[in-house]
């Protein structure tokens, strides 16, 4: 229901302010992208991305007050995740073909 | 490199000893399968996924010293990340549609 794509997709909306523009940054195409906000959505009780209606500038996209509650509270879970786990990564890590 | 998806498929084929048993377990055909083992074993140093040749049963697959390391080394980290982010988890969690 939510992993890396998704995530770095939700840090693309915040910075781009539109939803095809996260995708164009992350190469991918904006149905893609659109669908995945769409699972997001309606994966969260409050939606995480707030979808901007027409307008002159053609629409555009923010996360909600959840959806970068949702992002921060990732963030931060990787980040313990890699300090927690650091034995187990440089182990793996050294197993990786160079 | 490795996911959650390629770490269950080594699990897999360590329980059934078969690269098309074990995809058929994760409802994933056998060329998919096939095709994340060969990443896999690609991947790292050595290969983590033994694929016997020929003989009476057609061949069999199991996982190599490496590819059962990896394994253990993949599962000690997803545990120690969920001890570790269990506050962020739960944040999130309660904010996921029922």
């Amino acid at each position: 229901m939510l992993g890396p794509g998704k995530v770095r997709l939700l840090e693309e909306i915040a910075e781009h302010g539109s939803i095809s523009a996260a995708g164009r940054a992350m190469k991918m195409s904006y149905k893609r992208a659109w669908s995945l906000v769409e699972e997001m959505n309606a994966g969260f009780k409050s939606p995480l991305v707030d979808r901007a209606r027409g307008g002159a500038k053609g629409g555009g996209a923010s996360l909600t007050p959840e959806g970068e509650a949702v992002l921060a509270a990732y963030r931060r879970l990787e980040e313990k995740a890699r300090e927690a786990g650091s034995e187990e990564i440089a182990l793996i890590g050294a197993m990786v073909a160079d």
